[in-house]
């Protein structure tokens, strides 16, 4: 399983599973000795946690795009210094949200024009796709029964409205080409899906 | 004067007369009664005040796409937040620095692909062009003998080979409309050219 690079994003509205789901994944490839980053957007860098500092900043008027550019910005950053590196060097890479999401909460969920949400991905990625899009699913309505301790950050506090929209924004763009699981499935049931396809990367 | 919003751009290095000519041309168009905005990139809002702010901060390590893609998110905000509004309003607008500012700096100078910061020029304005562009032109050995008491930010402190880049990248990229002054001529002979030039434009 050492081939090259391979880039696998996991998707899916917040509480989905998706940071669980990629600890116990990032724990079996290291038990195969293989060569593995888990990073996750926006961050992974110091200059994009400033930039999300902005973001969740209720002092400042965001323009949409605006906001989007700024997404993007982080993107870019964390593209070059990041990602591209740990391809290069063989490395798996497990990331936690990519360009799926901003066209699913920025586009879809928010309303901006899904060609302009396409342009600023390419021209953030320079085109870098992932190897594996991984979409976990969930119906808005177990957001509310989920970890209800855990401090809700600016998103996590939109209305129900909105998470009915970010489910069916990745119903409908999630590539024809993703693994979707149910998110209300065992977390183990999941894990053993996940690294089921993950192990096909390598055939 | 009054028909409706002019859009006009003043262009040029550092020190080359930019905010001197700006405030007198706003001052001769208010005592014409003409309702007029001043403003300037990157800037003219909080939110992109603090954009600049991590530009220039040197702790963090920020890759040339990432520079580009956060101006570019400062000016959706501003022309979103400012420049469309005043325009709209029927006002003159008298922007320091705009679109070509990156394509000079940026693309010419820092070596980013044209096409790119040309796309995100357009992604970040919506194609939002100026009426008019002003450039005002200077050596860029001039640039040591001029207000040499000020403190220079870090476009200022680039070695002087970077500001006779910028220089040659204004000559080739300013738009074949646009009015080009010699910075060096004093500067209420530059007032009256660019007051003769703004004049035309509601002619």
């Amino acid at each position: 399983m050492r081939k090259r690079g391979r880039f696998i994003v996991l998707e899916g509205p917040d509480k989905s599973g998706k940071s669980t789901q990629a600890r116990s994944l990032v724990e079996k490839l290291k038990a195969l000795k293989v060569p593995v980053l888990h990073t996750r957007e926006p961050g992974g860098t110091s200059f994009a946690e400033e930039i999300r500092r902005i973001l969740l900043d209720p002092a400042h008027k965001v323009e949409p795009l605006a906001e989007l550019l700024l997404y993007e910005a982080a993107r870019a950053q964390h593209t070059e210094e990041t990602l591209r590196p740990a391809l290069r060097s063989g490395r798996l890479v497990v990331c936690e949200r990519y360009t799926l999401s901003t066209e699913v909460y920025q586009g879809f969920a928010r309303g901006l024009d899904r060609g302009l949400v396409e342009r600023a991905n390419a021209l953030a990625t320079g085109g870098l796709k992932p190897d594996l899009t991984v979409v976990f699913d969930l119906p808005a309505s177990e957001f509310d029964s989920r970890d209800a301790s855990r401090r809700h950050d600016r998103l996590e506090r939109e209305p129900a409205a909105f998470r009915r929209k970010v489910r069916l924004g990745y119903q409908r763009l999630a590539p024809r080409s993703a693994l979707v699981l149910d998110g209300r499935r065992p977390a183990s049931e999941l894990s053993a899906a996940l690294f089921e396809r993950v192990k096909r990367l390598f055939e």
